[in-house]
């Protein structure tokens, strides 16, 4: 199955099994995250920037200071959940061990 | 005045003279950016991270791909708009010269 | 021909013909970059960071300040140039234009 | 004591006691750093980035792929250790703790 294509809601629960800082929220993966100042959120959102690009899959995402929130969601697959967001929100969860 | 105060309506009316790119929405300073790829996109991020972080003024901001969005509000000034805003939007601008 | 295989000298000049600012130094790809202050080098070094590890292909640098200096090599080409160091080295090029 | 100032000898050695990790080579306070990927090196040095602009202070360093190598020592003190050299140490420490 191509990697860009929509996840359905089983396969989705499954993939959350496995990402429990992660959940739905208003269609697309999300997760927050707090760091306890502005240079270490700007340390790890860096390293995300470049696992991104490494993918070609960028998430949608803010920040304020030591706050970081993370949405990801395919484009190609309707703005649908594919496994490339899995993808990218497992290695996101590798860097903040 | 120290320059976390908030600024007034005319204080902003002229700050905002010099800064045309810019406007006030929601309360905040408000600039849009469009960069034709992720990379160049994170390249500008970084940069206005780094002042950021030297002003110890931080923005409010979001991405996906290429684009960036940034809000400058100070929340020492019961979230107004002060002269720091100001002066961050200033440094940004010179960024994208 | 594989992209980590060493090219040979002839190869060599024909790809420095279309990269002018760089030059063989101790058998690397090499370029001296210079931008005004830090802000801005480590702008474009944050770019190159992220192209280099898309391609999987890093490389030897360092920085002073506004100075960047950058050497590129294929350990698996037992330390010689190979056509992953040319492309690397286009790529950085596109970044300064 | 102006931060900028040369330290002595003495000096250095009672810095150099709250700084196991570093040692002086080549008249530069030094240390090596091992990541074990470009990604976590690239944070750092990020993170690294960030604290020596907010200080006015920037590092001599270069990295190749998981390895990065500091030399701090002030140019306006005549290329001698000063102060502030010894405070980016150990703010540098701290990202790494």
């Amino acid at each position: 199955m191509p990697k860009r294509d929509p996840l359905s809601a089983p396969e989705i629960a499954v993939a959350l099994a496995d990402l429990p800082k992660w959940r739905v929220v208003n269609g697309k993966l999300h997760r927050d995250f707090k760091f306890k100042n502005f240079v270490q959120a700007f340390g790890f959102i860096t390293q995300v920037a470049i696992l991104a690009e490494r993918m070609d899959h960028h998430p949608e995402w803010s920040n304020v200071y030591g706050q970081v929130s993370i949405d990801l969601v395919t484009h190609a697959a309707g703005n649908a959940i594919s496994a490339l967001d899995v993808e990218l929100a497992r290695q996101i969860d590798e860097i903040t061990l």
